[in-house]
């Protein structure tokens, strides 16, 4: 897929987001939650909702290409092959749930297994960010600019309290800045992505909740990678950081001292 | 004062607020840090130059009304006498200079030591929150309404990590639904107003942190007390809670179980 075709792709794309504008509103009003694996575990019919008409939308205009999401079955998706779009069709349910805020959609298109162009839609604020390949990463159709490095006791980090040991909790607090969480992979990663937060980190993350952060990190410069520092499988996910270049590191050496980050609670997000 | 002469004067204090909205973003554009306390005690022009502009307008028009704000020396005003206002002109300011978001201005206007008119201003979101006392609390314009109570176990704790011991936030984390902040006791309290988080918690409250939530408490049926169960004194403040209904007893018990909640770790914000 050339520039050019990518660049059309973004239009078509921008379109049908921009056209859930018009259908959310009425599906949170018609509202009904239910629970997967455990009680923290939420569905509603608004992603239900979303991925189903994506689903439908790639059958009417794009019939050979291949949707792997939260809310179905993906067996039979070689996401590395092919033309392969990831969604997470409501990133942050709990956040939609309790809050009707800080939630997300998040988009991407693989080709061969290489990122394409990324979503992250903030519909309760209405801004879309997107990155395309070669192109460069946007807030609104206004680009970007790279993050300055920057060292980890000037940065602000973000990660789940609820998963990681009380170590490493405590080791990570006094190296930062500070300590904030949306609650959302998509958003909390955006932060990152804007250079509000120094990095996020999910240990526990599917590929609908990193999918688009690829190609962002990629244009932007930031790192992105498995909590060993390795490169992370977009197909497989897994613990994941992204992270301002500066304190890549140190958060990953934090991480990994003493044993390791784990802790054995009950993995609420 | 009555009713109409608060609805009056209500008006008069939005239009003022509004006015920000022309000499915020040339503040920031100019925006310089300096160091109060310690390295996470934060000042910029931002909040000296909206706490002068407010000071002005007070000497303009009401010329015997008192100014209670963060960002000047307080020892001259009896703040239970009188007309007084309390400022904290960015509430957030770690915030506004890390994250150029989830900052806010909070402004309360107290006649003898009674909260009369109430403002949380989310100026990034460019939404006004207000309450006045006998007539509820809006949003933008619009009634709030009282918010559902519920059980802690539904609810999202929103507090400073950094303040708590590792007992506490264990006891916390576990009892509650999930844990977020924004990190501006004005903006996580205003979740607490809306129904989004069960409970904020601040354990190093100053006055111009909680003015204006008094109100909205009062407006709307939430718990505000120290952290044992008693009133606060508006113009002391300290330890904190503003918290629905259903879970305050619960939060409290928490962080009061096992000798305490307080932490002797440095006091980042």
């Amino acid at each position: 897929m050339n520039k050019t075709e990518r660049i059309h792709l973004d239009k078509e794309i921008r379109q049908w987001l921009k056209g859930l504008d018009d259908i959310i509103p009425q599906l949170i009003a018609d509202m009904h939650t239910e629970t997967k694996a455990n009680q923290f575990d939420l569905v509603t019919n608004v992603d239900r909702m979303i991925q189903d008409k994506f689903e439908m939308f790639l059958q009417t205009h794009y019939p050979s290409h291949q949707l792997f999401a939260e809310e179905k079955n993906n067996d039979l998706v070689d996401a590395k092959h092919g033309d392969v779009w990831i969604m997470d069709p409501i990133d942050g349910t709990a956040n939609l749930v309790k809050q009707q805020t800080d939630y997300c959609i998040i988009l991407s298109y693989f080709a061969d297994g290489e990122a394409q162009l990324s979503y992250i839609y903030d519909y309760p604020h209405k801004v879309l960010y997107k990155a395309i390949k070669g192109v460069g990463a946007f807030e609104n159709e206004t680009p970007l600019p790279t993050v300055v490095e920057r060292d980890i006791k000037y940065l602000i980090l973000s990660y789940n309290i609820y998963v990681l040991n009380e170590t490493t909790l405590k080791d990570l607090k006094e190296a930062a800045f500070s300590y904030r969480l949306i609650g959302s992979c998509g958003l909390d990663s955006v932060r990152v992505i804007k250079g509000q937060f120094g990095a996020h980190i999910n240990t526990n993350s599917k590929p609908w909740d990193i999918s688009a952060q690829f190609l962002f990190a990629k244009e932007l410069g930031l790192k992105m990678t498995d909590l060993q520092g390795e490169p992370l499988d977009f197909s497989k996910a897994g613990p994941f950081i992204i992270s301002n270049p500066g304190c890549h590191k140190a958060v990953l050496n934090i991480l990994n001292e003493n044993g390791g980050y784990q802790a054995d609670f009950i993995n609420k997000t």
